[in-house]
């Protein structure tokens, strides 16, 4: 008789598929693949033997291709990395964004096995004025306001593409990449937002301006402003972050001992502290942090143990602070599309 | 390559095992078991060959004892009935309340199979000045201000247990019903929120007093006061209510045509009317409305397809009416434990 209990993913949309992990009930360092989120701009591209071709091109003109079995011969490099989509938490704004309405869970943390983008590229390729390199995916639809079917497109500046952990991986968890997740290869940006992490990657194009695709400046800009495109600034960096994953949010505890417990990390540097607080942030407490061992980039657990002695309600915040000197701020900044939460973390109990 | 593309239960919380149905996407008349909404106070129970057995009792006394193959034995009836969870919705309250986040999810419907509660009982067991019948779940664990494992207990008025539609029902969907929802046979209580539909159900108590346990007096008690317990009422009957499934809360849409859709359900009475407004409930429009068939108690669905021609944003309310006059509330009647929410139901869309 099946009892077994487990979480699933929250569906978020199907056309096309958007469901976030289950993060309050993921402990592993290496998100389960089946617990990874899922998103998606289009449906699934629909894949063929020239999909296991990259293309890389400089300009419009010069092209060639490299084969899946390549990438496969040349020297891999694995590294734990979170990806966060930009929207992830969304749905905690007070004044209301429209979009997929993630709640915690649109991050998810893994190995990606994969070579370096550098070493896929030749030093004639870059001697160029080169500025930017694009990445094209396989993906493409209707998008409101572009004509035809747009391609799923973005770029990143030379510096950051050029990267040494900037990766074209074809592996997660020692396992080859599923088609949900970018098969035959994606890219890995570490320390950028997700959407920057193209999938079902197809095309590298070396360019020498700027990139203004709309998925890289209509979607995923920060918009200050409700009503006008002023001051619009693009999405990068992830900021410092931290999720309370226990107790959940509205639950209702008995008195004693519990253990507060999340996640934090960020895209600058590492995370340092991370604080709780039980009187609405006029005092803080470290939290115990576990060691991330000798991953640069990935999320961390935290904890700490408490007594909750007394009935009652009580609001517990957890915020973040990295190597940088950045620290989750108190009210988050609120932009038009939604992106980069980061305000402290909070959940409210009640103790009976 | 595996692209399907599927909704889950979505988690509120592992231990006790609480999931709601992925109501959105749900089209059936009868929800597939898989989809189910999950709801439980306690771990599962153990099970073992006396749970086959289902103990009568007059009082405290007198015992006789019925075997699942005698339930099987008997003529049985087949309805289609939807549980809804008590906490439906709670996540709505603008004024939140504590206990499981519950969205719209908490709701499933499907064909329940068992033997009419009356056809069980014996004149003799009613002849005494029987007031209410106790029902008690092989489920039990700790529940604050309670000692020791309190076992999960309600009872039914005598009108109520002995109308022909409350059932021992013994499967769902044509199938034997899981452990997960009650197996081998479970209380269905048609038109009550599902707090009354007892699982795993083991003894059945004639009482001549009114039951006191904290199933029925503490919880699933309407509290309107938040400092006081006051003015207390019991949950019982389903309010009139309706769920916009399509389209999804803050979700963009291109300009065009839409299909605003849903399910509609009552307990007292049948669903006389659905109406959707979209200048916040100034003016309203009827919804086309499903046949339910031969059916009495399960839900309607209900659509209305409508041009969204200028870009901007739009609030679209449902209510619907049932056939004693009862309509959904503009405002939700707040109450501390969070019961019964009924109000309008809103999405908000942005059409681009």
């Amino acid at each position: 008789m099946n009892k077994k209990v487990k979480p699933y993913l929250i569906t978020r949309s199907l056309q096309p598929e958007n469901q976030e992990s289950p993060i309050h009930f993921i402990k592993n360092m290496e998100t389960p693949l089946h617990y990874f989120y899922r998103r998606n701009h289009f449906p699934y591209p629909v894949l063929n033997q020239y999909n296991y071709w990259l293309q890389v091109a400089v300009g419009q003109s010069k092209k060639r291709y490299i084969h899946l079995s390549e990438l496969l011969a040349m020297p891999a490099t694995t590294l734990t990395v979170p990806l966060e989509c930009a929207g992830n938490k969304r749905a905690k704004f007070s004044t209301k964004v429209y979009g997929e309405q993630w709640e915690d869970g649109a991050i998810s943390q893994g190995e990606w096995t994969g070579v370096p983008l550098r070493n896929l590229l030749k030093d004639t390729e870059l001697t160029m004025e080169a500025q930017e390199i694009v990445f094209e995916g396989a993906d493409r639809g209707k998008k409101p306001g572009n004509e035809g079917l747009v391609p799923y497109k973005r770029s990143l500046p030379l510096e950051k593409a050029l990267h040494p952990d900037t990766l074209v991986a074809y592996k997660y968890n020692n396992k080859p990449l599923t088609v949900k997740h970018g098969h035959p290869f994606r890219l890995i940006v570490p320390n950028w937002y997700a959407m920057a992490s193209v999938k079902w990657l197809q095309k590298i194009e070396i360019i020498k301006h700027k990139f203004t695709g709309p998925f890289q400046t209509e979607d995923y800009m920060y918009y200050p402003n409700k009503n006008n495109n002023q001051e619009k600034v693009p999405v990068t960096t992830l900021n410092v972050n931290s999720t309370i994953q226990q107790p959940l949010n509205y639950s209702i505890l008995n008195s004693g001992t519990h253990k507060v417990e999340g996640i934090a990390w960020t895209g600058q540097g590492k995370i340092k502290e991370v604080q709780v607080s039980f009187d609405n942030g006029q005092t803080w407490t470290k939290a115990n942090l576990s060691s991330n061992g000798d991953s640069v980039y990935s999320w961390i657990h935290w904890s700490l143990v408490c007594e909750f002695n007394n009935k009652g309600e009580y609001t517990i915040l957890s915020r973040a602070v990295d190597s940088s000197g950045r620290v989750q701020p108190h009210t988050p900044f609120w932009n038009r599309k939604g992106y980069g939460f980061n305000a402290v973390s909070t959940v409210h109990v009640k103790v009976e």
